[in-house]
């Protein structure tokens, strides 16, 4: 590496033997917290018939410590706010709650003490420096700034790292955003994809003028998946002349942890001895062998988390492993998440993710717009999808009735030919029909008719 | 003062003697600063004929400085953006850049390098500190988040003094805002007083709880009159339970730094070996004597503000002094803030403050719900208002014609007998007719109907 290519050169850039050693022993530490502090985690660990004694390896750790499920979260949660049986700290030590974004339900929390702040803010400061963030950058930040983690801490550690930052949000009227980024000339900016794309399509209507034109020439996309599918990458690199780079966070843990470097070959986790990571088989939750291609669900563990500690939480995510070294030198293995386990639809027995479909859909591009909707007859259980499955999706402008019937069948058939299926019945709606997400796209629509 | 009383015993309670003499040290050191850093105010004082050799006293200083206005501010950023020619430091030393609200025409930009930054923090926790916040409450953030000044650094300053914040921000749907307060039980909130009426609203009407059992004891309100007005301060204290302060910030000069103590008789200054403040006539911009009761503009000069600093800014808040030392022994002048220069109108030659019609509307609660509007037939001119004025305001439920044509009858001589004028016409409107705002509330509407 040639100049500071990483914030906190001794601990990220430790070998993975050594770091494996403080592993260990920050993971003995936070089980005797657990087991002593917290409500939830001594009546878990006593049901489950274990003792921190017992873990003396990380198999032993894997073996007989049962997972931490969000379900869990939610339920232990309502015994008492904010943080229920797994309250490890006084209330008086907490200064900071983020409340998860979901609109039907109870929200989660997620709370920290002013250690738990620092150790958020280190982890975000190294994800956008290893993302390509530097002090010369004006940044702005176009994600939501209310709750939820990837706001006012995400604005935070830009400015700490010494960006200028433009702290906008969203949701924030287009119009103004644009005309903020004309004004001020950001080099930077994060974002949803499905944002960085909205944004290049009003740039074209409301400044007419190429994307490209307004300088922004990083993106740090997150929230849902889009900035590593590679068409859609391509697609947005093209048009805005950028360097696309996909991050991702562990909100239950309370940070930003997961950034592509300049490659751009899977996520490096630049929190190693703050975060244990194992990758598990997601119905048995056993570790799966270690190697290039291998997949499973990540399960963490917080090594450094005052309150609420979290041990073994199952994130649900489907990660493709790659245990070769990255050539880019940023030690520890790397992963691609390819879907979420608790997205994923079983439809007559096989497995379908949106994020797959999206990436098929991306690929018709410009011919297709990107938008779409799969939309089920009712709520999956178990992943499992009973009735017919419909796929909505967007086509552009000025095609022909035949274009589209042609787009249509050639789509049906690329579907089918990744996943194995294809949808019973396909709409192709017209352009501006499905509202473009300015948040978190939900591609799943439940429709009884 | 029995406890720590202060976030900064040093500073905020040095004698103001002594504080003058630390005041004219550092204005000397602005303006050889601004004169010789800047090309706005290097041209300026050249325009002017000054130069900071010639400012010997602070006489000099009010005498020969011109002040600066929020027009030029605007204009001089035109000519490039961020500061235009007011840039002082290296764009890469600047950490943040906020833009005004302003949703028509062009928003002004105030930044702020890791100096200034620092500088805003230590205001807004002395700020809240005085206000009575201490690290065992926990704090809802329920102002804007987005760009403007009182958003994220608000949330950050209260983070700091140790009380557990959350940070929701508006707009927030209502629901989900008291969702959270009755999980989280939050003891203090900042917002806006009218968002605190709004909430007290819904409360009763979505949980069906009144809103003192929602144990939120500390009402920070800012961001438009309301909180210092005796009748709806009184009403908003008996309804919730509370303690209300107002609170008010200097956004160009970027910090909120204004605060009631536990005595609510004015604002105090919390910050200032940071500002000079001198209170002027609002035509000719000279000091006025400085004696109980006296009115005038305030105009301050940001004494370290490193990213465009601000000399003589005019605020055009009308405010009255009170020189008489507070009893809660902080050092300093009070004021209050009875209006502002530049929404003043002029009714056939007589000055009319919205906020004193406010005032008058909210002595007739719960008769009227305290919501109305200014309804003018074109934009006023150097305050100047042609053509007749109307006034429309909303009246509560459960009254008889009868009972609402005596309260406009009453309403009309009340104003007569304040304002020494009266509207044209008075429309007295049903009950949800004016929306109540979440933001800033805006009295004046231009119909030229």
């Amino acid at each position: 590496m040639i100049e500071k290519e990483v914030w906190n050169e001794y601990w990220e850039l430790m070998p993975e033997e050594e770091m494996k050693k403080i592993q260990w022993l920050k993971l003995k530490r936070i089980l005797i917290f657990a087991y002593t502090s917290s409500a939830f985690y001594h009546k878990k660990f006593n049901e489950a018939g274990i003792h921190p004694d017992d873990i003396k390896s990380f198999a032993d750790f894997s073996r007989k410590v049962p997972v931490t499920t969000k379900a869990e979260l939610r339920s232990m949660q309502a015994e008492g706010y904010p943080l229920g049986s797994n309250m490890t700290v006084s209330r008086t030590e907490i200064v900071w709650i983020t409340a998860s974004t979901g609109t039907t339900g109870k929200p989660t929390y997620t709370c920290c003490t002013k250690k738990d702040w620092e150790m958020w803010m280190e982890c975000a400061k190294r994800m956008f420096w290893l993302g390509g963030l530097r002090p010369e950058d004006t940044h702005i930040h176009a994600l939501g700034l209310s709750n939820w983690i990837s706001g006012i801490s995400f604005a935070t550690a830009a400015r700490e790292i010494g960006a200028t930052v433009v702290p906008v949000g969203v949701p924030t009227p287009v119009d103004r955003m644009l005309m903020l980024i004309r004004d001020l000339k950001p080099t930077s900016i994060v974002c949803t994809p499905s944002y960085a794309e909205h944004l290049a399509n009003k740039c074209q209507e409301l400044l007419d003028l190429k994307p490209s034109e307004l300088g922004l020439r990083k993106f740090f996309c997150g929230g849902e998946p889009g900035a590593s599918i590679p068409s859609f990458r391509r697609k947005m690199e093209n048009i805005w002349q950028c360097d696309m780079r996909d991050l991702m966070g562990s909100p239950e843990m309370i940070c930003g942890d997961l950034i592509e470097c300049h490659l751009k070959n899977g996520f490096h986790i630049v929190n190693r001895e703050f975060c244990y990571n194992e990758f598990c088989d997601p119905i048995t939750k056993m570790p799966i062998e270690m190697k290039d291609g291998a997949e499973g669900t990540r399960i963490y563990t917080a090594l450094d988390k005052e309150a609420g500690p979290l041990i073994r939480f199952d994130v649900q995510d489907q990660c493709q492993i790659m245990v070769a070294p990255c050539e880019c030198g940023y030690p520890g293995i790397r992963f691609n998440v390819t879907g979420r386990y608790d997205d994923m639809l079983k439809i007559k027995g096989v497995k379908i993710w949106p994020s797959t479909i999206k990436d098929i859909i991306s690929s018709f591009a410009p011919k297709l717009t990107g938008q779409f909707k799969i939309i089920l007859q009712e709520k999956p259980e178990l992943f499992t999808v009973t009735g017919p499955v419909k796929l909505k999706v967007e086509h552009a402008d000025g095609l022909t009735d035949n274009d589209v019937k042609n787009i249509k069948k050639e789509l049906v058939n690329s579907i089918r030919r990744s996943c194995l299926w294809a949808p019973e019945n396909v709409i192709m709606s017209p352009p501006g029909s499905i509202p473009p997400a300015e948040f978190k796209a939900k591609y799943i629509e439940i429709d009884a008719n």
